[in-house]
């Protein structure tokens, strides 16, 4: 194997793919010309946009990148639990005059992904939400991938080790959007520092470290802690070059705090509370992608209508320490604070 | 105000105040010997039995040393509440053949441990679950007492600095034993680097911290982060000189997680999942220290009896990492370690 590529950054950082949105191939071009790791997210999309995101991010910059793609998924929701959730949400519906959509246990195009990836030569791939098995992990080196797992807890290391991937992204509790974890039933709850110092007693593999990362300080504490690199996906959230909503960039301004949900689309996930979150929390049913379809026709709308309190404001623990600024900025300045931090 | 204690340490390293048995006068001198900080803790201890520590520890050691002071209590529980808690614990309780206590609302002799502790001239003194007021920290800065005040959200790290603490005790939510919140109904939630990164911007104090700290990385994390030391507690309760009981150390050996649950004392608390907490976790009031008056005597009991099901386990994220070894052995170690990785 040539060294990895995270060994091969000029900065030790990595934007995190950003399903639903944020990640666009302007910001992953944008790290990646300023010495970074660019990360596109498949998750929710067509193979077909996924395509032709590829063709754009290679268009805007030469430099290597990453796709994320959602594993295959977990167990369906149960079907009475679910258009028991769909119905309870028919007056948000009502709100912006549309329907809860109908649940749908798909697996998100999994294998037309997968094959795209090694037909497009995409250079590395992360998953979440599962891990590949050893067939997959093979067929995606034999076409030049690295292999990245995401992982939660100690065990999960263990698992994504044992088939054969290259890195393990070690993503701590404080970490915006969905829990990364291979079971969506018990995602960890692991800080991110404690993750680090178990991972590192089970695995040799090279550690990404990402949940609640936003300053150099931050950065210079994840290589402290054995990281190859820090991984950011809030702090990325309001540059220009991301595609963050109008709505959810207000919410990342205003003062707010956190929490962890499955009320949008069925596995756990970390977003800014909202009247939508504080209203279904506890009544959500398991299931993903099953939720995640009843969801997103009032998640669009709220959204589209800038109306904060009606959809997913996925974001990380530390989001207050968001700034405006150009992603590249971002990477530099992070880049510069943590090297002045280290030595 | 001379250089404080935590910037004249051989090693940046803290051992916690652990109450309730794991924190003894000689686990406090074999870390003050080695260059660390020891800490007695004064909570649920009558004045009388803190002297004595005080005492014993001089005899010990003649390093500087801290004390731990539970702050003035919140609320009151609801009667109503904690009585039908203590009816719900009856079966518990014959398990052991002893009764559940009377729950009370007392202050845990706060004026007078304030007293002794100026009287004493204790070099340092930490408050958790409340501030003191400005007139108490001028009267113990006059007494010559350096003074730490834990906090768990950049509100209460506001708070801390304005009531003119000498230095913050930072605790992520990753910490075993109580959440040392200032507000008892609403404890932080931050993970330790999330909550380091966002206290930096809100207090220019210096900074300890601590929660899921097990190694030299670890040590050497939070340093790059910005704080002045690492503060451990769970990493100390394996070692000889801890006052830890024989079958919590056999949990801290045993495969487990651990939870945040109120069901023991009425506040949140970090411990290794048990019976006890499953059984109760959803039903206990809130209200401090009545509930803990209320199971103490099952706790109690429980203890003595080797039943690690029976009582609350305290415990760090990172408990899976304590080693057995002396306390100075540790803190050497540790220290070493985190000098490797920062240079």
């Amino acid at each position: 194997m040539p060294p990895s590529i995270v060994d091969r950054l000029e900065h030790p950082i990595v934007q995190a793919p950003m399903g639903g949105g944020p990640s666009t191939p302007a910001l992953a071009a944008a790290v990646a010309e300023a010495g970074g790791l660019g990360f596109l997210a498949a998750g929710y999309k067509a193979p077909d946009a996924v395509r032709s995101d590829i063709a754009e991010l290679r268009r805007l910059s030469g430099k290597p990148f990453g796709i994320n793609m959602f594993g295959r998924p977990g167990p369906a929701g149960d079907p009475a639990e679910l258009a028991r959730y769909a119905a309870e949400l028919h007056e948000d519906a009502a709100r912006y005059g549309v329907e809860p959509g109908e649940p749908r246990h798909d697996d998100d195009y999994y294998d037309e992904k997968l094959t795209l990836i090694v037909e497009e030569r995409v250079p590395l791939v992360s998953f979440t939400f599962d891990c590949p098995t050893p067939a997959e992990v093979e067929r995606l080196h034999d076409a030049g991938a690295e292999v990245w797992v995401t992982v939660t807890t100690p065990g999960e290391a263990r698992t994504a080790t044992a088939a054969s991937a290259d890195t393990l992204v070690v993503q701590g509790v404080e970490a915006g959007g969905h829990r990364g974890s291979l079971d969506g039933d018990r995602p960890g709850d692991l800080g991110l520092l404690v993750l680090l110092q178990l991972v590192r007693e089970v695995s040799g593999l090279p550690l990404v470290a990402t949940g609640g990362i936003a300053t150099g300080r931050g950065v210079a504490a994840v290589l402290a802690a054995g990281a190859s690199a820090a991984q950011l996906g809030t702090a990325f959230m309001l540059a220009p070059e991301a595609g963050t909503s109008p709505a959810h960039r207000k919410a990342l301004k205003d003062d707010g705090r956190t929490a962890l949900t499955r009320s949008f689309t069925g596995r756990t996930a970390r977003g800014i509370e909202n009247r939508f979150m504080r209203a279904h929390d506890e009544t959500a049913p398991r299931g993903y992608p099953d939720v995640h379809h009843i969801t997103a026709p009032l998640r669009a709308a709220a959204r589209d209508s800038g109306d904060a309190d009606g959809f997913h404001l996925w974001a990380g623990q530390a989001y207050a320490l968001t700034r405006e600024i150009p992603a590249g900025d971002l990477v530099q300045r992070l880049a510069a604070e943590s090297r002045a931090v280290l030595g």
